[in-house]
């Protein structure tokens, strides 16, 4: 078996190659850029992981992680015409570089394109795993559109919001890691551990990124903390804040709207602490991560199979703050 | 073998279903909605004729259109928000009704759905069916871009915008009757003649489009002439005159952008015959008429079988005008 690191770079290597025509310029050329922005190429490696759990590598699982990694690409282009997004990775957008129409034709060829290697599966799993990409494909839209619901409501439940993230996020990680594992032949038990093992992970993940954002300590974390509290963006640690706070402390969340950005993060960062959404999200965190890799465990394969597995839970999530 | 009429009273009842979970309603309405506003059906038809030419319509067959219908109404709803069209088949548009970004989510989820429908076809022969269908949807997009791109350019070249109507209007005919046949079990020499056939009767009938918009009768046409020019959209006619004009006459050209709209569209059209472009477009449309229906003649079907594709054609292209 291989690592994260082992595979992802075997992953980048191949990847690395024209994925679209030369011509015209004008729409592939932006469909290429975005892709030459590079990536932690997490979901194609989880791919690899699925299928590496039931033997070697099978050739059909590169063409099926290219396929995922093209689809993860389309969701990215879109979702930043919608967020209006100027930056991705440092670099420009490519609606910003070369306009929404083109950014929005981009977004539509790369999502054909990863259909075309999904065709390239020769395997007789084909049908099936183009099921589960279709339905995936479909959550991830729907984890979008709410999203944007979202931002034009008041107040958000805690489950509405965690439906929202899986959907959005947790999904196709777990999709990823189903997908190859059907390829290499896995029963549906298997399949279902491996799926929540990822969606697990995900929700694990994301909850992290906002405990980060707000707790995380600037040095180790690479980017200023506070940036969800100066945008006023909903994370689950806003949601559970609102949801515990008492008359007084709410109207003290809805006064800070107003506070200069310092004393915002401040004022925020003290109440978290004063309802306790610093520790609930340590242990929501935890609860998810240990759930993740009960399933793992419970996956009928040689335990030394699954150490890439696990080793990427812990890089994801042992991160240090 | 049934009349267009016909398959496509029964394809609008078989369509006329649920293509999207109810939930979330902010995106499936949108795309419902716009699935509600109708249209021709034109592909799906085809794609229907083009399985019949070879034996009974088989169930796959249905589902095939469903998805070249459903793909075909994402182009529509993507092209709507870059062409900022306000209505469509004189209802609002969809990014007009539900602002842009829930209309870009809702032709997204389109797409995978008519991959869902593909997924559904139990033919062996859907793996090449897939591959025309991704190949396709590949040019469509090309084709838009190259549009856009048109736009910004002072002048087109005849043989670029042939090329461009082709992939944005034609291909898509061509390969919903190609498909239609592959899953008849067509050699390989039929679905190239049928390919043709529906290139070229794609060609002839935008050619007959721009040719209604400048010189058909209002009373027959149904809409008021003169549009395009007042648009200033490069068309079949406009090209051709630019391609065929005099100095003074280009002259004459370029003064008119700043003439008032009747003597906007008095002069151009003044101008067209002048160059001869009315019967030069006549001829075009005959010749690509013909080159479609004698592609119909060497297509190896018994001839009775060939009728309905005949009366499309003749419905299509022999109007009154």
């Amino acid at each position: 078996m291989q690592s994260f690191e082992a595979l992802s770079g075997e992953f980048a290597v191949r990847f690395d190659t024209a994925h679209f025509p030369e011509r015209p310029a004008s729409l592939y050329g932006p469909a290429s850029y975005f892709l030459g922005l590079g990536g932690k190429r997490i979901r194609p490696v989880m791919c690899l992981m699925g299928n590496e759990l039931f033997g070697e590598i099978e050739p059909d699982a590169w063409q099926l992680a290219a396929a995922i990694e093209l689809f993860h690409n389309f969701t990215l282009i879109h979702d930043d015409i919608m967020d209006r997004a100027p930056l991705r990775r440092g670099k420009q957008t490519v609606h910003e570089k070369y306009g929404p129409s083109t950014a929005l034709l981009a977004g539509d060829v790369m999502l054909v394109a990863a259909y075309e290697y999904i065709n390239k599966v020769g395997s007789g799993h084909v049908r099936s795993i183009l099921q589960l990409f279709n339905t995936t494909a479909k959550q991830v839209c729907e984890g979008q559109q709410i999203d944007m619901d979202f931002e034009k409501k008041e107040q958000v439940g805690y489950d509405e919001y965690l439906s929202m993230i899986e959907m959005k996020t947790s999904v196709l990680l777990a999709a990823s890691l189903q997908m190859g594992a059907i390829l290499g032949g896995a029963g549906l038990g298997n399949q279902q551990h491996l799926y929540e093992f990822g969606r697990s992970l995900g929700l694990a993940f994301q909850i992290q990124d906002d405990y980060l954002d707000a707790f995380g300590d600037p040095a180790k974390f690479g980017k200023q903390v506070g940036g969800d509290i100066l945008t006023g963006k909903k994370t689950f640690l806003l949601i559970r804040a609102l949801e515990t706070a008492d008359g007084s402390q709410r109207r003290e969340i809805a006064a800070l709207q107003h506070a200069d950005p310092a004393a915002r993060i401040e004022g925020m960062l003290r109440l978290f602490r004063a309802c306790g959404v610093d520790a609930w999200a340590r242990e929501l965190k935890e609860k998810y991560m240990q759930a993740a890799l009960r399933h793992l465990e419970d996956t009928a394969v040689l335990s030394r199979r699954k150490e890439p597995l696990q080793q990427l839970a812990a890089f994801l999530l042992q991160r240090d703050y």
